[in-house]
């Protein structure tokens, strides 16, 4: 069963204040809340059309309907299960290793995508700017299939970070050095940049080297790549003989 | 000015079987437009806001309200204008350099994606499996940015293309040789698989090259990677000494 109020509860998780408000976001589907559910995550509430859950309390699980699941998704086909779970406190930044920074990547999928890169690639920090999108928002959640619990992913100045940073700062332009012809180092800060406008004037300065994806086409047409391909293909070369 | 029968046909275009009923697709904003304007693509009609296109003859252009194009467009945000342009005749498959096959890649937006990273690499080559998604998918076309006017898109058996070729054929699976150890020809076959299931077995068989991304997650509990991001590292790695 599910009550008038869980409903507007869980619908209002989609915008962000509310679920600042809360301190609660939501994820779908039986893989992603099974990973969230083997993590430090703490479960608030688990709704789903089956059974299939065994470790969770009976007063945090609700069985209901497929119609009911239908209410609360945001996916377009629906997938067994909608589970709340608690916003964790932010942990603070690990500066070593690989560090992904983020300047105001917009779009939930490519948010998504970048943190389940970056937990494939063995990157545990990511740094998005204040602007980028929230990684609560139920899209990224889904696109990070799992991966948020295992990258840690804060929210905060990138200026104010860039330049207290010890780490030497990678951005990516499109008349930087080849990636595939630069020493590209264990440790530093990758900054991927804005989907319609890049790296920002104020970044661009913090970023000490100027790498660039050379381009293959014969035309040379093809004016820059998605930035979550871009994020694969540099990650890729920076750990490809790690 | 839109008539009520123009809105009817756009509208329905968004579907494959009035594609293919009418012989026509269509593309949304001015920079995707451009370039299908400048290359073999024929125009049928193009409506905008702004008298901003000079070269299209009067016959086939409608100035038109941000109001009616909202009525056309499938954008969350409509851009300036939409155009219908004639599906042209398929091109013979090129087999030469290197080709990429999809077997069964169901997302428009990854398959948009991945047309627009084959015209960064220089691929200019995609042979499709009968069931992967439609190429004049609106969704595809405003992926792939203009880049399904220099890449080839062909749709065939691929059982039959991949037991007829005499390239070498490359798949990539979770237990294949890393690509980072690899010697990648410059010409060949790569077959990147359907989002859920991989490779299909019957095309398994005929992919003689087996090819795996190396994770580097410490707990390795990452599935795996997205198609699209999958495919940028690949193609990556075969090109970057290319």
């Amino acid at each position: 069963m599910l009550s008038k109020n869980q409903i507007k509860l869980i619908t209002s998780l989609q915008q962000k204040k509310y679920r600042k408000q809360h301190q609660l976001f939501f994820a779908e589907g039986v893989k992603v809340i099974q990973e969230l559910l083997n993590s430090n995550f703490e479960l608030e509430h688990l709704f789903s059309t089956t059974e299939h859950f065994h470790n969770v309390p009976k007063n945090k699980f609700s069985l209901i309907s497929e119609a009911e699941l239908k209410k609360i998704s945001v996916l377009t086909t629906p997938n067994v299960c909608l589970a709340l779970f608690k916003i964790p406190a932010e942990l603070p930044v690990a500066e070593k290793g690989l560090v992904v920074a983020l300047d105001d990547i917009r779009d939930p999928g490519n948010l998504g995508t970048i943190v389940r890169l970056c937990d494939w690639f063995g990157v545990k920090q990511v740094v998005c700017s204040m602007e980028t999108a929230d990684i609560y928002n139920p899209k990224v959640v889904q696109a990070t299939m799992g991966s948020i619990t295992r990258v840690n992913v804060v929210y905060a100045s990138l200026e104010k970070f860039l330049s207290e940073t010890k780490l030497p700062v990678f951005g990516t332009y499109m008349d930087g050095d080849s990636i595939y012809k630069t020493k590209l180092p264990g440790e530093g800060i990758l900054v991927m940049g804005n989907e319609a406008n890049g790296i920002s004037p104020a970044i661009e300065k913090l970023t000490g080297n100027r790498l660039s994806i050379p381009r293959f086409g014969d035309l040379q047409q093809t004016e820059s790549l998605n930035v979550a391909t871009a994020t694969a293909i540099i990650l890729s070369e920076f750990k490809r003989l790690g």
